[in-house]
């Protein structure tokens, strides 16, 4: 049994052969066959498109039974909590957990008690490692190797869960990850390295723009207007990008803000890519859970 | 690829053709053995009982992987749009698109850029061009032509997809059609027959009663008290139809208002038999859509 | 064609074959092989996570196709009635129907009508009969029969569709069934023992906590502080327990209302069993329904 919780636990050899195993699977996917019927719940308690549909989809080209669990009419409201509810899950017979939850580490409570693999879909502000895969794939895809490469990841670093989880592993298997982006969505350990974007997009080989997540700052004064000109991929800049540097964004994009809506599509973004290998990076994640 | 938006881009050979597919289909609903999972994602952005779960069965009866898309826990509570969301699904695998939604044309702006097919469940005030064929197959059922066929659409023409749709094919097909309602809801176009009902209701082979539809009229006043005897099929009035004429609603019926309750289940009545032929003019779509 | 309303209906004989049959599919849940596809429409009009759920595992493992009807994105929305979304969905190919309602005896409207089983979910504050068959499957396990055996159930006994059916049930199957709780919760039937606690807990095989239903007493005070205390299973009330009695609940649990939280998931508790239970006893309805 082998829970996804984390990007930190993995080990390089570990990262790296998810990454190969999804490859292969894009190239193959075929359904496995387990011999049995294996249930998969999938527990979303925040919103997603991305994330949620492509898990479903990997499910069902593995061969799973998908029960997505919908938390608007669960017991949830008559006050059950999470860990009532996962157990709950677990007794009716669930052979593999997929959950995204708005508290950071939620699972810390769960992995003790619950006997079968639980997948982490995104933590609170904590990580998002199924999003790290891809993005790995992603940028392995175009470039070969992780190793010399630089990536920039702009936007709000301090309440992304994809800055934490890419930040690692990116680092460890051998890129250098800087960051900009504005004052108060700095990330402020120790060890991070903040630049300013135009000094330095110029050098990258990946910018990754972040999306500014308006639904983590309710209450707070809206998206500036100048928030392109001043932190975001303007046409501008994208001109100054490396010939061969690409564009990447988890979404959903905020189009005119992190970026120019016209480099949404274009020939250097591969912010639709990231989607389509997400679905082979499950795969390969989920598959690695139920060996 | 086969897109299927709207009556008017087909022949009337391309119809004729559908319809027989689906009568084909009613007899005989085997799987379609397509030698790979096929994908299909329901996005319904408006309610919806009937259309929603007989394009779900009908894709479960030809052995499709159904995506329900789920548009209350999707980032469009981020406020992606539409057609990020759509151009998402798709490169998460997505084979087929089935789309509800409440803009007029919403897929003008997808079909130039989506690279599989999509069919219109209905826009807006625009068109629904399934249902459409649900209502030919039943009446091409109970008559074997359309030949000389009167049929009456009585009550809110103005704001009825429906409308829309078997106007423009019945006529084409050799039927002829007239609206009945009240004033406000009247055809404005020119080429439409306005008659009142109490007037025209002995010749007609099929009335068909349309939904006042409550949801499209929010802030205005309700549904006035008379407004089954003024505008509605009363027992008076379905005493004086032809012998062999036959009542139809594309549901949901406002019992009472559009017609007298007692009719909804009677003879005449096929309400519950164009349901059951809107799962295999679905299939015939979808088998369409897929070629 | 065989309806699953109420536990009135059943003969001893059909319970213990019902039981039977549960049992057996534990050890071995074998799809059935019906030649077609089988469609279950899941239609919950009331939260559900553990019945829910269960139903749509016992239905996939039994190799039905199921339709997770969604009544928030429905034409319930546009007023259509129980009735005609039941007739509806039963016009598009359903051939088996699950249904949870607020209303006590939805269904009775429904049977004439309606062609295919209906199997009853939880009507109101009537019955659950699903939840009685997992109860009773889940004390045989334990005691192998249900004579001489005194069941204690205990709580808001009076909107408890769970206690309705298990004491109909149980004493029928030769068990003593006693009821506590608050006054204003007691079961007023004739027949109704209503006992103390305290005063009874040392003789009972089967201690039964019922869930303070909080959303049933909306603007009524607030489950007062001392339930635990006054009616719940405290550590000291379990430890005056029988050696081999054990501790049951239909869940959700109010942990440190209804009992102590350390007894959830504690050596006697039968709670989490009660739900694994609940796939194999919906399974056997289930084909007994198709039958």
């Amino acid at each position: 049994m082998n829970n996804f919780l984390t990007m930190d636990t993995l080990t390089n050899e570990e990262i790296q052969e998810i990454i190969k195993n999804a490859e292969q699977l894009k190239i193959n996917a075929e359904p496995i066959y387990f011999g049995k019927q294996i249930f998969a719940a999938n527990m979303f308690f925040e919103n997603s498109t991305r994330t949620r549909n492509s898990f479903e989809i990997a499910q069902k080209k593995l061969g799973l039974q998908v029960i997505n669990f919908d938390a608007e009419t669960s017991s949830i409201n008559k006050g059950e909590s999470l860990y009532d509810t996962v157990k709950t899950m677990e007794a009716l017979g669930t052979d593999l957990f997929v959950i995204r939850h708005g508290v950071d580490g939620y699972y810390n409570e769960l992995i003790d008690s619950v006997k079968v693999p639980i997948i982490n879909a995104g933590d609170g502000c904590g990580q998002h490692p199924t999003q790290c895969i891809l993005d790995l794939m992603t940028i392995k895809e175009e470039f070969g190797t992780f190793e010399g490469l630089n990536v920039l990841i702009s936007g709000d670093v301090s309440h992304s869960r994809v800055a934490h989880s890419d930040k690692i592993a990116l680092t460890r298997l051998g890129a250098k990850v800087y960051f900009s982006g504005p004052e108060e969505f700095k990330d402020s350990s120790s060890d991070a390295i903040n630049v300013d974007l135009d000094d330095t997009i110029e050098n990258m080989d990946v910018v990754m723009m972040l999306r500014v997540q308006k639904e983590r700052h309710v209450g707070k004064s809206g998206i500036s207007e100048d928030y392109l000109s001043k932190y975001g991929l303007t046409l501008e800049r994208e001109a100054r990008m490396k010939k061969k540097a690409i564009i990447m964004h988890p979404a959903p994009v905020n189009r005119g803000v992190e970026l120019d809506t016209r480099l949404v599509e274009s020939e250097k973004s591969r912010i639709f890519k990231q989607m389509t290998n997400g679905v082979y990076a499950r795969m390969a994640v989920i598959r690695r859970a139920l060996d």
